[in-house]
């Protein structure tokens, strides 16, 4: 324990020297490692927030032999209550618990648990408020994806950041699927040649999400807000009364590594363009427990039912991202790829590589190629990751988070990329409110996205 | 004959007498006539350009009982002695051949061959110029699809049609393909409920169009331009000096006419991205008989590799707009069509209609619906359009086509339909040099979209 204390304490005297003496070391290197620490060999993880997500990731957790959860926090007691009986079931020690005095409740844990790592899955607008107070606690935090508010808040991530030296790991699960792994690495390896255009998205439809029976978490009601359950109780409000890219992340995290933005590239500007929204409404009205007389029947709600941004990089190449959650349709995130050489879709799996493709100007199936060009995390760590959360993603980031909280190395996926995907939730409802007119992406790295390499997978 | 030139004078004489008398009645009525005028039995019809296209247009014409091939024109006299060649072979009559006194030769031809019909298969810079001249001299012109240089251009279009009351079909084989036709039939009889969002595109690997050896139309060589054959004569050309959608018509054609554009309906605005112009060069630079010292391999190519256009339209819903000719990939239209009940996509077949696929949140296969739901065209036409080019769609857009000139019908894919499609391009080019600003349509009709009716399909 002193020697995880010791660097929790160095971390915080360091925070107070200011960022002067850390940052020229810091971001301009090209490995992955901010400076050199005491290792640690079990890391004290507590976790704000502990619905559903977050009890997926308390779960992996403890099943880990490098980590203890030892503090949990929520402002929900039946939330608090299943995680320790989660705990109990596996044998584990109870965590101490957080939550009752309020929704800032969770200052209390950083102050009081001696923390080397915190997982955040609240609500998206607790998100960044929490990742900086970690990060002024000298504490190494992951943070659960989502859009951001405006581009003031993904500034202060970066300064939080920037001031501290402490790092925030942005856990974006899909950087870590199987395929989208594949696939960056043969991007690496050359095989689409020089990369031209890339798309992505999500494209989900979210209705029994949305809205549930107020018990439940998936569907059976037409339930929102103080009446819903879950995601339903928060998520809801931003399709009421938000127009733009709400949840780009998923789409836009695994072709930003394979476009090497913030490493080498950046995002220039995006345009995005709303359809009109019917599709809530429609459910409602179609719903047995809903119907055209239910108070939730005559919402004016915002949100397009299709948000499609389209992104200019400094290299030259355009991506598509789709934000596709109120209609009925098959779970997708639209993944493209393409070069010079050759093009991969997520769709059917199709790939073409010139020269490589069985036939000229045909589809071949995509799977020889993904089990050929298998990226070595999934090589090495298949076995481990079963039966993990989305399809072994889940126990991927973790993994990656926890392999970077031990030796204090900067976050794979790190406070620029947190900032960069972020933004384009407020630079597409900025898009949409004035015609999908251009909007200029900050560059949050303040340069330094010129000389950093592209190591992602690397951990 | 003393019917036809009857009716073709009567069209020349009306013209004489403004717009006004023609058009109140015009364009404002329901159904597809502008007016009634004797019926043709047997149309005399001419071609201006015989190269590739326009024979195919030949071929097709020559089989048809109430067709006859009276007069072609082409610069090119080899193209003038395969297509006399192609008639003698079918037993037809040598047609009149125009051509040998320059590019405006084609004048002396409407001038002199008291025809009913001409069918335009040039390069695309004389496609409005002429099919202007066909409408000022009463002569019902069919014209090849391409993109515009201009609004003025556009705008040109629809004065020689409102003033001369004469009719201008564009030929847009694509609106008449199987599956789009049944996907047409599906929306509607309300499949996919309220449409939301759709896409298309024209995503062909034209390398082999562009460049060829100078002798054979497709492939062998590098050259283009003086050097070039067919195409890639003229073709090339735009790829090397325009940046923009140089060919929207094939992707937006059907959407518009799923999405009833012009027919209570209308594109209101577009914004356009490119890629880096990569692919061409690398094209040349790698063939056997280019390489990196060949004069065509240090040419600045403009036209981005892939161009996105995302497009709002008045009632609500977007459409993005594909164009991708000049990297190694996989022929597709790439259709998609999405409402609030559910989404076809023709990658794959894919389709979704909310309870009435047989699994939830899961693509089925679109060929039973595809079939269920055959557009009536197809269904009576489909031995006739047999081995017709394209799968049968070239068949359909001239059965169309001559229908409308046989009734002196309002053509079913009009001057509105043309000079809005053809807008595409120039917008898109301006978008494109403005950082993707948004560019508003003109609405060509003069507000009459708002009270026609969307009767694409009936003849």
């Amino acid at each position: 324990m002193s020697n995880k204390t010791n660097r929790r304490n160095f971390l915080k005297s360091s925070s107070l020297l200011g960022a002067g003496m850390l940052l020229p070391n810091a971001n301009t290197q090209a490995g992955p490692n901010i400076r050199k620490g005491p290792l640690l060999d079990k890391v004290r993880v507590g976790f704000i927030g502990v619905g559903m997500r977050g009890r997926g990731h308390v779960d992996l957790t403890m099943r880990r032999a490098d980590c203890e959860v030892v503090a949990i926090c929520d402002i929900d007691p039946k939330a608090l209550a299943a995680t320790q009986n989660m705990l109990s079931k596996a044998g584990k020690k109870a965590a101490a618990a957080y939550g009752e005095k309020g929704e800032r409740d969770y200052k209390r844990m950083l102050d009081k648990e001696k923390l080397d790592a915190v997982i955040i899955a609240t609500p998206w607008e607790w998100h960044s408020e929490q990742a900086i107070a970690c990060m002024k606690q000298g504490i190494y935090v992951g943070s659960e994806v989502c859009g951001g508010f405006s581009l003031d808040e993904c500034w202060e991530l970066v300064n939080a950041h920037e001031e501290t030296g402490t790092h925030c790991f942005f856990l974006e699960n899909v950087c870590y699927r199987r395929d989208v792994l594949a696939v960056l690495n043969m991007v690496k390896q050359n095989q689409f040649g020089e990369l031209l255009h890339l798309e992505g998205g999500y494209q989900h439809d979210l209705r029994e999400v949305k809205f549930n029976d107020g018990v439940n978490p998936y569907g059976g009601g037409v339930e929102f807000g103080d009446k819903g359950f879950s995601e339903a109780k928060w998520r809801t409000q931003h399709s009421l009364h938000r127009n733009g890219d709400l949840y780009p992340t998923h789409g836009i995290g695994p072709i930003a590594m394979m476009a090497n933005i913030n490493r080498g590239n950046r995002f220039t500007y995006l345009t995005s363009t709303a359809s009109k929204p019917r599709s809530l409404n429609e459910f409602i009205v179609k719903h047995p427990k809903g119907g055209p007389n239910h108070p939730n029947a005559n919402l004016p709600w915002k949100l397009g039912d299709i948000v499609t941004s389209v992104i200019k990089c400094n290299n030259g190449e355009t991506m598509i991202l789709s934000h596709d959650t109120n209609a009925p349709r098959p779970y997708s995130l639209g993944f493209r790829v393409q070069g010079t050489k050759g093009i991969w879709m997520d769709v059917n799996k199709s790939l073409y590589i010139e020269g490589s493709s069985p036939k000229a100007h045909a589809w071949e199936n995509a799977d020889a190629a993904l089990k050929k060009y298998e990226h070595p995390l999934w090589a090495k760590y298949a076995n481990d990751a079963e039966g993990a959360g989305h399809g072994g993603m889940d126990w991927f980031v973790l993994n990656s988070f926890f392999n970077n909280v031990k030796a204090n190395a900067e976050a794979e996926i790190d406070v620029y990329d947190a900032a960069t995907w972020l933004a384009i939730t407020p630079l597409s409802e900025a898009s949409i409110a004035t015609g999908s007119t251009p909007q200029a992406f900050p560059d949050f790295t303040r340069g330094r996205w010129m000389k950093k390499k592209n190591t992602f997978g690397s951990m």
